[in-house]
C-alpha cells in the first residue's frame, strides 16, 4: 500500500490547488491539477480503506444532503463518502411542491448549516436552475460566513445539476484511468457519448454534458453521436470544442452510432432528452401543468419512438476497436428484454460488461468525499498522511 | 478561550442544580439557576467547538427524534445537537392519522428507548396534547427504568409542545444575552411580544407563550400585545405577572403595537392564532373534520385580515428605544412582499436585521445539546473540563 | 462483569461456528452452537453496554437497512444495534409500488453495498417472496465480492421474511433462558404458540413459523394450536417434528386454547392469516387488485370472527401450569378494550406480563448487534474481550 499511496500524496502536494473553502460545481471551473488532486484524493481514501486503516478526519459534523430528485446511487454513495470521513449524514426533505424563491433559498442555507461541514445539492429536475440554486446557497453562506454567524462556511458538492453530473463524470474519469493504466494513456483515444433509445423521456441532460465538457481535456477523440433535435445545452458543443484545441484532442458531432463507433476505444450510449424538451417541461413543471406534461410525454415517447434503433448492441460494439471497446454507463440502464422491451443496451452487451459496469459505479463515492476533503481541507495530503501513519483499523483486527 | 470557558464552567459548578435525569419540558418548572446552567453549557459547547475541539461525550448512542409536526429549522438543530454529542439520531415516523392513546404511548416509549439516551419530541399540533403526551412518556421510561427494563433512563427534550417552546426561549435568551453584555444587563428593559399579521392562521401559541413566561423572570419589562380575542392559553398572563414580581420587572397586556413599541428595547412581532381557535381546530382536527376545518380557516383568515396593520414596518421601530430596538422572530418571518403580500414584517425591517436573526437561530442547536448534557450527567461541567482538557481536533487539524 | 463476561467469551471460543462471512437467513440452516453464539454474543454485549463499555468495533462504515413494510420496533432495534457497533445506518426506501426483479434485485445490491458492512432486510409482505429476495440479494453480493467489485461481502440479516423471524425468535429465547435459568432449564418444558382472535388479517406466518421451527429444537414439548384452516407455510410441521425427535422434545398440533394451555409453561397466543388467505393474498398484491384484496380482507374478517372465543383470559391462564405460565408476544399486542374492542389477549393477562414483555423485547437489538458481529468478525469473543480489555466508557465518566 505504502508505494502507491505515498506516490498519490507526493503528487497532490506537488501542485497547487484552489479546491479549499470553495464549492464543487462545475468540472469546467476547475483546473486539470485540481481534477488530478481529486481523483487521487479518492484513490488515496479507497487504498486506505480497502486496507482497512480509519479515515475519519471529523470527530464529528454534520453532511446536509439535498435531494430534489429520486436518488438512490448518489444518495448511497454520498452517505458512505461522508461516513468515510466521520460525519453524519442529515437530510433536508423539503417537500414536493415547495420551489424556494432567493429570499428562503437564502435562510434555509443558513438554517441547516450552523453545525454543518458540508452540503450535498441534487437539483436536476428543472432547466436553469439547479446550477443557478447552488450559487445562491453559496453565496448565503458566504455571506453568513463573513458576518460571523456561520463559525464554518459549509461547500457546497454539487451531487447533479442541469448543466453537470461532476460526481459521475470524474468516477467516470477514475474508472478509466484505471482501465487505461493513466490518464495519460487516454490521450488519442476514441470516446463516444451516444444517445441511445429508452421508452422514458425527461432524463436529464447532465450525464451527456458533464462527460463532453471533461474527456475532450485528456486528449481524448471524443465523439458526441445523436438524432437530429436531440441537442445539449446551448454553449456545452462549443466549450467541447475549446477544450479539445487546448488538449490537443478533438471534439466532433455524429448523426449515427454506427459512424460514431467505428474504432471507438470507449462508448457511453445513453439515452436524454432534447434540450428544447427538458426547456418546455420546465415551464409545464412550473405552471403545475399535470395535462401538458402528460401530452408533452406523449409526443416525446412518439418521436423517441421513431429512433428505437438506436441501441447498443452486439453488431455496433463489433465496430469498435477489436471489437472490443469499454462500454460505459451512469446505471441503471435501460436493457433490452429486461427493465424494457427495447432500451439502450441489449442484455448480451450489458452482461458482458456487468462487472466493469459496477466497478465505475464503486469509484462515486471516494470521489465524493474526495471533494469533501479538499474542499474543507487546506492539506488535504498532510491529512491523509497522518491517517495513514495513525493505521488505526477501520475495523476492528 | 480559556478563560472564558473556566468562567462558565466555575459558574456552573457553583450552581445547585436538578436538571440531571429529569425530562426538559417548560421552563416555568426550572429554576432560575437551572436556566443560567443551561446556558452556560450552552456556551462552553460553542466556544470548544468554534475552537475545534472535540465535544463529544458518547462513544456510540441514538437520540430519538418524534416531529408531530413539520419542522426543519428545530430538527437540524437537534440532529446538530444530537451529533455535537456523539449520538445517532433515529427518527421515529409515526404515520400521519395515529394519534396514541395512552397504552400506546406507554409501550412505544420503552420501545424506541431500550439503547437511546435522550428523546428529542416536537408535538404542537394539538391543545391540551403535546405537554400531556410528553408526561405520559416520561412517565411510561420511568416505570421501564424502575423495573429495570431500561438500564438507561432517557430524558425527554420539548422541543415545541401546545406549552412552551424552552428550546426557541432560551435560545433567544441566549441571544439577548450576547446583544446585551450579560442576562444582569436585561433588567429593566422593555421587551414586547405582539402578536403580528400573517396570511395563515393556526400558528402555535408555544412562542409567545415562551417568551412571555420567560422574560418577566429576568427583571425586565415585558409586554403582550395582540388585539382583542388573540389570547393565549388561560394562565399564562397570571404566570407572568407572578414572575414579574418575584424578580421586580413588570408584565402587562397592551391593545396596539403602537403603544407597546413606544421606547421599547426589544420587539418580537409574530402571528400566533387566537386561544379559543386553537381549541376549536384541535376539537376539528381529533374529529377528522376536513370541511370544518376549511370553514375555520376562512373564518379566522378573514378575522386576522382586519388586522393588516399589526405589521412592524420603519415607522413602528422609530417608536422604539432611539428607533434600534432589537428586532427578534422565531423564523420563518412572513415577510411583505418576500414571502407574502402582507405579512408580520417589512422587508426593509427584515433584512436591516438578518444578520442578529440569523445569529439568534444559530443558538439553538447548543442550547438542545445543553439540555441533553445536563440530563444525562450528573457533573456536566466536569465532563466538559475533560472534553476542555483532551482537546481533541473536532476537524483534523 | 468480568466473570460472567468471560464465561459468556470462552463458551464462544470453545464452539466451531460458521457465521463469519454468512447470511443469518433462516434459524433451522444454522448449527445449536451457531444459535448459542449469538445468545452468547448478545448477552455479552448486553453486559459491556450496561457497565458503559464501549463496544465500537467499527470505526465507520454503513448498515443498509431495507424494510419493505412498515416497522417501528425491528427499525429502532436495527439501529440500535448498528449504533452500538459503530455504523452508520442508511435506509434504502425503494417507494411503495416497486417490486424488482431479478435483474435490478443484482445491481441494487451492488450499488448500496461499496462501502457497507451489512444490510437488514425484512420483506414480510408476499409469501414465497421474502426469503428468494434474501437469497437473490446476497447470490448478487457473493458475485460482486468474488469479482472484486465489493472489497467487503456485507452479510444479509434477515429482519423478518415469509418463512421465518429469527431476530424475533432469537430474542424470545434469549427471554427464555433468562426467566428460566438456562436453555438446559427448558427441557420438558411445555411450550404453546397458540392463534389468538384478531380483528385484522394478513398478519404475517413468520413469528408462529420461527417459534415452532426454533424451540422443538431445546427439547421442549412444544404445542401448535389454532382454529381449522390456519395452517402455516408446508414444510413447517414436518421440520417441528424431526427437530422434536432430533431433541428429545415433542412436537404437536392441537385444535382448541383449552387443550394447549393445559399445563403449560410457556404460552405465546398471537393473530396470523391462514397459509391459503396469504397466498390468495399474494397474488392479488401483485395483481394490484385492490377490490379482490378488499374482498378477500372482508372474508377473512368474517371467517376471524367465528373464532373470537380464541383470547388469552384470567380462566385461561388459569390452566397453566400452577396458573403462572410465561406470557409471550412480540408485540403489539391487539388488547382486548385497550387497542380494540376484542382482542389476542385480556387487559388483566397483559398488564400482569407487561414488564417481562418489554424485556423480551428488549434483547432483540442485542440479537441484532451479535448476529451482525459474528458474521462480520471471524473470532468475535476476541473482538468482546479486546473491548472489554480497553474499556472505553461508552458514556462519559
Amino acid at each position: 500500500m505504502n508505494t502507491k499511496l505515498n506516490a498519490l500524496l507526493d503528487a497532490m502536494t506537488a501542485r497547487t490547488t484552489d479546491l479549499h473553502g470553495h464549492d464543487f460545481l462545475l468540472t469546467w471551473e476547475r483546473s486539470e491539477d485540481e481534477l488530478r488532486t481529486i481523483l487521487d484524493a479518492a484513490s488515496a481514501l479507497r487504498l486506505l480503506r480497502e486496507n482497512n486503516v480509519a479515515t475519519r478526519c471529523f470527530d464529528s459534523g454534520l453532511a446536509v444532503s439535498l435531494f430534489r430528485d429520486n436518488s438512490t446511487r448518489t444518495r448511497f454513495s454520498y452517505a458512505s463518502a461522508a461516513n468515510l470521513l466521520g460525519l453524519a449524514v442529515q437530510d433536508l426533505d423539503e417537500g414536493k411542491s415547495q420551489i424556494s424563491h432567493g429570499e428562503t433559498t437564502r435562510e434555509t442555507a443558513v438554517m441547516v448549516s450552523f453545525l454543518s461541514d458540508v452540503i450535498g445539492i441534487r437539483d436536476d429536475m428543472y432547466l436553469g436552475a439547479g446550477h443557478t440554486y447552488m450559487k445562491e446557497v453559496g453565496a448565503a453562506l458566504d455571506d453568513a460566513h463573513r458576518e460571523g454567524v456561520l463559525p464554518v462556511r459549509p461547500p457546497v458538492v454539487n451531487l447533479q445539476c442541469d448543466q453537470d453530473h461532476p460526481t459521475q463524470s470524474l468516477a467516470d474519469l477514475a474508472h478509466l484511468e484505471r482501465e487505461f493504466g493513466s490518464l495519460e494513456n487516454l490521450r488519442g483515444k476514441k470516446m463516444v457519448m451516444s444517445w441511445a433509445y429508452s421508452p422514458s423521456y425527461g432524463k436529464p441532460l447532465s450525464v451527456p454534458q458533464g462527460i463532453v465538457n471533461l474527456m475532450p481535456r485528456l486528449g481524448m477523440d471524443v465523439v458526441l453521436a445523436h438524432p437530429e433535435g436531440y441537442d445539449l445545452v446551448p454553449g456545452t458543443l462549443e466549450r467541447a470544442e475549446q477544450q479539445a484545441r487546448e488538449s490537443g484532442g478533438s471534439f466532433t458531432v455524429a448523426g449515427s452510432m454506427d459512424e460514431a463507433f467505428d474504432g471507438a476505444d470507449i462508448v457511453y450510449p445513453k439515452s436524454w432528452a432534447p434540450f428544447n424538451v427538458m426547456e418546455r417541461r420546465t415551464d409545464l413543471l412550473r405552471a403545475d401543468d399535470h395535462a401538458g406534461l402528460k401530452a408533452l410525454e406523449k409526443e416525446c415517447l412518439a418521436h423517441n419512438a421513431e429512433y428505437q434503433n438506436w441501441t447498443c448492441d452486439h453488431a455496433l460494439m463489433e465496430r469498435t476497436a477489436g471489437g472490443k471497446a469499454l462500454y460505459m454507463h451512469c446505471l441503471p440502464a435501460d436493457i433490452t428484454g429486461v427493465s424494457c422491451k427495447r432500451g439502450e443496451v441489449t442484455a448480451d452487451v450489458f452482461d458482458r460488461y456487468r462487472e466493469p459496469l459496477y466497478r465505475e459505479a464503486g469509484y462515486k463515492p471516494y470521489v465524493i468525499a474526495a471533494m469533501m476533503l479538499c474542499a474543507r481541507f487546506g492539506d488535504p495530503a498532510a491529512i491523509l498522511r497522518d491517517l495513514a501513519a495513525k493505521a488505526a483499523p477501520r475495523a476492528a483486527e
